[in-house]
């Protein structure tokens, strides 16, 4: 199996308050062709049409937290679903509140969707395992925010060994064992002589992972959840400037982001969730490179494509 | 008293979905500085900054009815009115079951406005004052839609009649009577003589009206309750070529509302709440001009200045 899609677009980077240039919290991920919205501020779906997103392929809808900058835009999103024609179930990964409002707009507005939700709620007991399918599985994990939060943890499964067919022919393995080289066995040959698996197979591409942590104080009990991972989005709302503000708030500023990655052992930082207060923001990578340096901004519109650790 | 401020801005012209070019409905209207906003479709607060609308001095939200569309951008306004430092009282005029669903919003994210919403429940029963000052009055009247709708009619309050001191002095009238002769009354002059007050005033401007009309069917009892305003918005959902899917939504077409515009003997029709399905717009205005001459398109940052009438 070769490597597959593993990209993350920004829909929103801005916090409690949009501004003209930033919109509120939304990302698109896509693994292998599917498609995850991660959060939901207003004008997500302005947003999805914006940057040409196809949103009817996206079949997962995960909403960390209820404060309205992270799901703001959902009634409006799963309403223009239903109007374009949707039809496909829709699994949405949330605090068990948000169902209940959805129901009542649904109710006063008069509206029945055409196409089924499947709503699976999200419970702060650790790693919980949210999705899974041959491809990737998707966790969710307790943040330390003013309400209820959780981050979410996505995971591709490792990937087979490659064959190596040149190598097959030359030590005479049947191909009926390909199956059994691909997951790691070795294997007897056409004479019945033990070959090695490293003989005839080449090591994988590296499963990836995403870890994605908005919205949360700065807080190290929850770097278990997201060691080592290819990609850390984690919350910054602030600039050291404003490090008890961001304390008072239950936010983390771009220094603590940093030193969460480092700590962490993630391969890149994404940055994101800055408050309206700030117009220019190389201040929040500068900050945050002096402890990580593969820290990034989040921009609105941009796709970061997640490679393989080597 | 010379004429005052009265003019429309529009931040959202499509219907029930937001295109990559229109957004939800959303209207600002500005009389003498009292600043209405007229339904708040998703972004409209996004709305409100691009074009540089300053949305604190809004007092007033006037929602139409529970269509997604019309109200899905209210609660992320009142979060960032909150959040900008808003103290002064808002009022919302909107159906009651709006209120349960921001409750509901606000206790599940733990969010407290530091500032108090005064909420007024519109109802069907005909014309129904909502607000009154010294310059105008607003009213809400039924519309037919699937679901509970009402239209609002907002009404200068009658301009006295302007003074011409030269002719005061002229006639011998005490500067006294200003009062009265503004309000219409004839007076006695210096030497006991009645002057007409007509004599020593001058007609004041006309007082201007702004009905406003989305969602509707073709509905001509609405007529009564728009009679001869200055400016009518009528929802113009589709053209000709789905007049039956118009009839079959409980929407309009640019002609019927251009026919109501004309037996309203409004002065100008403003179409807008077009269907996502239309790119261009001429289409709505070639329609409605073979019925109503004066009619133009909402166009979304454009504002419309209401004159008063010859």
């Amino acid at each position: 199996m070769s490597s597959q899609t593993f990209e993350l677009t920004i829909l929103g980077s801005s916090s409690a308050s949009p501004t003209s240039e930033r919109n509120q919290s939304a990302q698109l991920l896509n693994i292998a062709e599917r498609f995850f919205l991660i959060d939901c501020g207003e004008a997500t779906q302005i947003q999805l049409r914006k940057f040409k997103a196809k949103f009817q392929k996206i079949d997962h809808i995960l909403i960390s937290h209820l404060h309205g900058d992270h799901f703001f835009g959902l009634p409006g999103l799963l309403g223009s679903m239903h109007l374009l024609g949707r039809q496909q179930e829709l699994n949405i990964y949330c605090p068990k509140e948000l169902k209940v409002i959805i129901d009542s707009i649904h109710k006063i507005s008069d509206t029945r969707l055409n196409y089924p939700i499947k709503w699976h709620f999200t419970n702060d007991d650790g790693l919980n395992l949210l999705f899974e399918d041959d491809k990737l599985e998707v966790y969710s994990f307790p943040l330390k925010h003013r309400i209820y939060c959780t981050g979410f943890l996505f995971k591709e499964k490792p990937y087979p060994r490659r064959i190596d067919k040149f190598l097959m022919d030359k030590f005479q393995v049947s191909t009926a064992f390909v199956n059994n080289l691909r997951v790691g066995k070795d294997v007897l040959n056409n004479e019945g002589v033990l070959i090695k698996n490293e003989e005839v197979t080449l090591a994988p591409p590296k499963a990836r992972s995403y870890g994605y942590c908005s919205d949360t104080i700065y807080d190290e009990s929850l770097i278990q959840y997201i060691k080592n991972v290819d990609l850390l989005y984690h919350e910054s709302t602030f600039l050291e400037d404003k490090k008890d503000r961001a304390k008072a708030t239950y936010h983390s500023t771009a220094t603590q982001a940093a030193a969460i990655a480092k700590m962490a052992n993630a391969k890149k930082l994404l940055l994101g969730h800055y408050s309206a207060r700030y117009g220019h923001l190389e201040q929040f990578t500068t900050e945050a490179q002096t402890i990580f340096e593969k820290s990034v901004l989040s921009v609105e519109g941009e796709t970061i494509k997640i490679g393989h650790a080597k």
